[in-house]
Order: C-alpha cells, then structure tokens, then sequence
C-alpha cells in the first residue's frame, strides 16, 4: 500500500509541473508577474493584500483567492476595486488544502490577464502542501505572523525554504507576547538563508512600504528583460 | 484523470477507518481515552497542553506528538515528565500535512498504553485534512485563536464542525486587536451549533480550569461505562 501511494504523488507532482508550465506560458504571453502568497490560517495575508493591492505605482494587480469554502477574503478585495477570482477548493477538488497548478488553470479564464501587470494567487491557508505544488509562479512569498510562536520555520522547513521572500506579521503584538523577533528571524535564517525577510504589521503600516518597493521592482525587473 | 482520483481518496478514506477502528480496539483494551487534538499552526496547542497534562487530578496522560520535522513539542511536555512519543511526517510518509489512522498505529508500540488513563494526540498544524482522517479517538477538539481573525469557522467549515470542543486561545491578546470575540463564537455556533466552546488563555492561564474538568469528567464517564 505504501508504494502505491508513493506512486500517486509522483504522478501528481509530475502532472502539476507540466500544467504549471503551461500556466507559465500564459503568463509571459500576457507579460503578467506572478506571486504565490502562502502562509497558515490567520497570518494576515488579505489584510497585508489590502495595504497593497492599489498601492503599487503603475502596475495594475489581479487577485486569485484560493479558499476551501467561502468568499470572505474576495469580498475584502474586490471592494477596493482590483480585479479578484474566488477559487474555492471544496466541490470538485474534495476539500483539497492547497492550490495546485490544474486548479489555478481551471480558473484562469476569468483572470483578466490583458488587464494587469501582476497576479497575486492567495494560497489556502496551510504550511505544509502549498509548497509543494508550483502554479507557474515567478516568486513565492509566505507571511508568518509572530503570535505563531519562534520555532515555526523549524516544524515547517519546507514552506520557509520554498519562498524568496518571508513577511513576518503583526510586529504590532511583540510588546503583548512571550517570542523574539531575533529568535524568529535566526529561525528563518537557519533553514533559508537565501530569503529576504521583512517585518511588518498590516494593522499599522509599519513596514509596508519596503515591501511596495520589493513587488514594484518585481514587475520593473521582468518589463526591463526580454519577453 | 478526475475520476481516478476521486477513487483514490475513497479508498484513502476506508482503509483509514479500518486502521481506525484497530487503534480503538487497541485503546478500549487498554482503557484509554483518546483525544485528537487539532488547529492552525500556532494557535498554541502545545502551550495549552503544558497547562493541564500534569493537572488532571487521578489522570496519568500521555502525549502522542505529530510533527512534519523537528520534535520542539515534545521536548516541552517531556520536560514535564510525561511520556511523550514523537512522530514525524517527513520521512516516510512524504511530509504528510495531517496524522492518519495508519501513522498513529506505526507509532502505537512507542506508546505506554498501559500506563496511562488518557493519550492526546496532537496532530499537525493545519485547518483542513487533519480532520478528514479518524485516528480512533474518543473525542476531537480544536484550538483557534483569536489572532487568526473572526472567520476562520466560515473559511474553515470541516475542521470546525469535526470537533465536539474548541478551546479559543489567546484570548488576552483581545484588547490588542480588531476582532471581536462574539463575532468568533458566532461564526462557531452557526457552522456548529452543537460544539462546545472555552475561552482561554494559555498564557495567563484564564479559563483553563473549565477544561481541565472537561478534559477530567472524559475520563470518569470511560471509568464508569461498561468496558
């Protein structure tokens, strides 16, 4: 039995990376960068969405919101008048905690990719299997919010080492809590070196601005390089 | 292609309530009550565990600790001087984002049955396919706190109705942030009219006591059916 389901998610990962190349595709066509948004339930990733969506000079984003029930955090957005598809994993996926490349294509065309320069695709809450599935993204970004504790890049090394940049959410609350921001950041080093990380609370702004330079530069590099 | 895998999660699902039903045979055997324990990442599961694991007056409790990587958790109860059995899903079950029947079986031989009154099992962080998969337990409680936001319960439907208690955690941390606590237990109520709900702090302790009686009265109602 064991084998049979090593087989199974071979097969998969090796069906989402082909399906995710062609989203790719897609996407260079329409000259559109995209971002992977990932983080466990309640990090604060519409809220951080919400500081930036219409905040980012000249580049017109679209959101993709990945849920397994619900259009609560599409609401959210679309009332700020960018461009937002509700993906919901619960009917025809079987309740599936993650988004996968098949599924983001299922939704792409209602996505209008003519109209923006950048798609941010918010993941289903969950550390652990978004990071396995690539959609086509150009970066992958996570949020981490510090009431999670110290020692989550530790118990999910896998989510932290997938993402180029890390947010670490809700600074706001360190004066209230029993954790360290060094800690929490050594953490994030150990198992990822490479990321770039960024502290930041949705609730009051701080921060945000570093990370509306980060996005604006992403969508300048890829208009200044060859299509 | 979307046929087959339906197939594949039918068949997941009733080999895991076969192996299920093995661990309950295993644990009525024994006499132990068993507890799933489940929530986000970092909603303090393990914290609200420090709390009571050595404060239930006559019940001698062991852990069963379930972590993709790493065994942070398990060092902390064990500090407390409970037996504590740690499983990883990384490694052989292909970093596994929830405890299965089968896993919790693998690790049974590790764990004193024999000595103990009631095992707690607590699962991976994750707000969705821990509670697709039965372990055998007697009863399936949650955590969420209230960092998370008021609608984790409409986003997060499954997890929610799966459990006959949630423990809302971090409930000191309410003066600092933009929720409001009715609003949570209202979107609790109305995705699981029948749940129990407990206000606690895992912190300073507050509301601890109602569920350590909870968590108590399990045990005696056990004692005093028929075996």
């Amino acid at each position: 039995m064991h084998r049979t389901k090593v087989k199974v998610v071979t097969d998969a990962l090796d069906a989402n990376n082909t399906i995710a190349h062609a989203n790719r595709h897609d996407f260079d066509h329409a000259g559109v960068t995209v971002v992977n948004f990932m983080s466990a339930p309640g990090a604060g990733k519409t809220t951080l969405l919400e500081r930036i969506v219409t905040e980012l000079d000249g580049v017109r984003v679209g959101v993709l919101e990945g849920d397994v029930a619900g259009s609560y955090d599409a609401d959210r957005l679309s009332a700020l008048h960018v461009p937002v598809t509700q993906l919901n994993t619960d009917a025809g996926f079987g309740g599936e905690c993650h988004l996968d490349a098949n599924m983001v294509r299922s939704a792409l065309h209602e996505v209008p990719l003519g109209e923006i320069d950048m798609l941010i695709i918010e993941n289903v809450g969950n550390l652990v299997c978004p990071a396995e599935f690539r959609v086509g993204e150009d970066v992958r970004i996570m949020a981490t919010s510090v009431t999670e504790g110290e020692e989550k890049p530790l118990k999910y090394p896998l989510m932290f080492r997938a993402c180029e940049l890390v947010l670490v959410n809700k600074i706001d609350l360190i004066p209230h809590l029993d954790v360290s921001l060094d800690r929490i950041l050594h953490n994030i080093d150990s198992v990822n070196p490479k990321a770039e990380t960024m502290c930041v609370s949705a609730r009051t702004g701080e921060g945000i601005d570093a990370w509306k330079t980060w996005m604006g530069d992403l969508v300048r590099r890829r208009a200044g390089a060859p299509a």
